[in-house]
């Protein structure tokens, strides 16, 4: 009996583009079985904002040239692209469609593939409205925020690439609560020309994938230059860093921790604990006081247009109820220049550094999008970080693990990122079906 | 005989404001005397890239409530208009039109404010192609860069204020060249969203005016804050610094540093001599490799769209054939840092720091847009600069000076650029009419 021909949307980005290439397989059919996925689950994982299907299929069919020839991609709905809406998730932005691509979105049509739809957010990326989405392996928890549907749409099989923003843990956190791969890169490697602006010293496109040879591939497509890693595992150099919240991490996010990093250990690793000076303490209130400030510059427009009718916790940040002031933006601003260059001279002697991606398992129920605390200071510090998916906690749900590292550090991060994966459990997919590769 | 009542286009903002709320003025008179001088300089001057006046006309008609109510503002063509295209002026951009305003747009439309036209720019705010505007002194040279028609039609009296952006010395240099007032705020005090990224750590959006009543105006409306300011200048601490390039100050940007000191002192104010760290002599090289760094991000999806067709001197950096390094913009990166609250330090005794705005008179010739070697530190730095018009050179062009202090002194500078302008010539109005203020 000839086995049926596994469906295509499980492929990695890179086993898709070889099957291409190889005229194994068409950027329709590929685009077919995603949208075969998303028919089959959107009722319970609701990922999407915006996806024509026939539109869809129609850009695959006319899918260019390029590394990424016939590749679906998913795009958060913060992000600019000239042929669907942008409604940022919120109700005052329902239509809204600005007729221009950002510029990650135009570097990768350029490369050939073919943006599939739009992914639910949590509203502006910030707060407010919560997407629609639930986490694909239970929809009675979060998929986190607020790149909510990029992760769930990757994690679900319902596209194997999809790009997501971060300006706290927007990027990090979900990966880690589907069980993805993701990266976040090093600040401003990557244009943020063309997405809703929140806070422009933080705000990071990251993407999602399944497997970290795919986060290369994009990386490589979006000018992130390559960079030495390490071939192996064995010698090679872990930073092991509880960061200064550590405190906030679950009993799950404690093993998940101690698991990677003996697994790291049997590889050969050398690993050694690596504890933050104490001035890297303030850095999360740092975050706050930063982006807030930020925030009242980029939601001017809206406040103005909008007042009252933003949501209550944006408005609070808008008028500044805190009552930051410029004084103390100033000292945040100097203290985080300052550990960014501390950071990059502690993590020098390393290969990576592993941290949490969040604080345990995803929450229960859509309004709690789970904890930023473990991204927040790199996000702040502009340093790249991966999580790395397999591990799970009590309740049988994804906890990630990141790896940091210094500035331009992002595919060292990946390539080792992709050698802890494999020591890994294989995650488990969504919906019931096991997976084929845990399954050989 | 009763005096003809002059062209209400020669009015500040503040007074063609008075005038509308008292019923003096309509908002379309106001357009119809800005359109009237466009047409009757615009075979020389030619500081505007679309100008529809039908459509201004009736936007001025249709104009709103609010601070700026019938107000007409020109808008650099980098950045972003609902109602009229953005061509960046660049022959790859013919008819580009995001259907989309740009945040300070929407907020000073928000205002009241109506938008006349686009303004004319260097390719891209950068380099390439130049604006096709001169210089409305003298059509032989050049009216600065990149926000070329933005200067040059504020001093030409076709319309109030205007928009332009500044990455190196894009706004101030202009100013100082046509003899206008402008700022160059504290960078992300005002939301950059919405005009093409060059340098997103440099980028700012300034305003040019005929006053310096009318910056602060338009400052309030983008949501400057405002900070305590000297009421005059008796007793005003002023430092004098002659930055690390002061080697590049031609006869006539000494004698207008020295001619502002002398009026600073006349007036009350202690003048100081501020010499910087020798750590600041780095500064302009590290502008150079942050600023191309950046642009090699910022303009990839031009690149692989364009490549070769993009203009040489583009093509070049992002080629990065200077071979600077990751290592080379990290060194840079915290350098910069470290003098911004180096700066903040050293300023915090003064109520201004008095430097130059530019070498000198403006150069002859279209090609030369002359040199922002004046203005890239305080870019860099993010500190806020104004330019005090009304000193002349050799050939009885415009030289202005700079008024710089630390991050978010903005609308104090702005308070103080007023009483030293108040002390200085009146500028001089280009094409043959003789200032009105000047003549009483």
């Amino acid at each position: 009996m000839t086995p049926a021909r596994p469906p295509a949307n499980w492929l990695t980005a890179r086993e898709a583009l070889a099957e291409m290439r190889a005229g194994a397989l068409s950027a329709s059919a590929l685009m077919a079985d995603c949208l075969e996925r998303w028919r089959a689950r959107d009722g319970e994982v609701r990922a999407w904002t915006f996806l024509d299907a026939d539109a869809a299929m129609a850009r695959a069919e006319a899918a260019g040239q390029g590394p990424l020839a016939g590749l679906p991609i998913g795009v958060k709905d913060i992000i600019y692209t000239k042929d669907m809406p942008t409604s940022f998730n919120s109700p005052h932005f329902e239509g809204h469609f600005p007729n221009i691509d950002a510029a990650s979105v135009a570097i990768l049509r350029q490369a050939g593939a073919v943006m599939m739809g739009k992914c639910d957010t949590v509203e502006f990326a910030v707060n407010g409205r919560r997407a629609a989405t639930t986490n694909p392996h239970d929809p009675s928890r979060t998929p986190g925020g607020s790149s909510s549907g990029s992760a769930a749409a990757v994690a679900d099989g319902q596209v194997p690439v999809a790009l997501g923003t971060q300006t706290g843990g927007s990027v990090i956190r979900p990966a880690s609560y589907c069980g993805v791969y993701a990266i976040k890169p090093t600040w401003n490697a990557v244009s943020a020309e063309g997405f809703k602006v929140c806070a422009a010293s933080f705000d990071t496109l990251g993407w999602y994938a399944r497997s970290a040879e795919d986060l290369d591939l994009i990386a490589e497509v979006l000018g992130i230059e390559a960079v030495p890693a390490p071939a192996t595992l064995q010698g090679a150099r872990i930073a092991l860093c509880k960061t200064p919240v550590w405190d906030k991490a679950l009993p799950e996010t404690r093993e998940a921790i101690a698991t990677a990093a003996r697994a790291l250990s049997e590889a050969g690793a050398e690993l050694t604990e690596l504890e933050l000076p104490e001035a890297f303490g303030g850095l999360t209130e740092a975050h706050r006081v930063i982006m807030q400030a930020e925030m009242r510059s980029s939601f001017l427009a809206d406040w103005r247009q909008l007042g009252e009718a933003l949501y209550p916790e944006l408005v609070s940040i808008l008028r500044n109820e805190r009552g930051d002031s410029r004084a103390d933006l100033l000292a945040v601003l100097d203290l985080a220049a300052a550990c960014r260059a501390e950071f990059d001279r502690l993590a020098a002697p390393f290969d990576a550094v592993l941290t949490p991606s969040a604080p345990g398992e995803a929450p229960l129920g859509p309004q709690d999008t789970g904890a930023a605390i473990f991204n927040r200071i790199w996000t702040l510090l502009h340093m790249p970080t991966v999580n790395v998916p397999g591990l799970t906690g009590p309740n049988g749900l994804p906890v990630g693990v990141t790896l940091a590292g210094p500035r331009y550090s992002d595919r060292r991060l990946i390539a080792l990122a992709g050698q802890l994966g494999a020591l890994l459990p294989q995650p488990r997919r969504p919906g019931g079906q096991a997976s084929e590769e845990a399954s050989l």
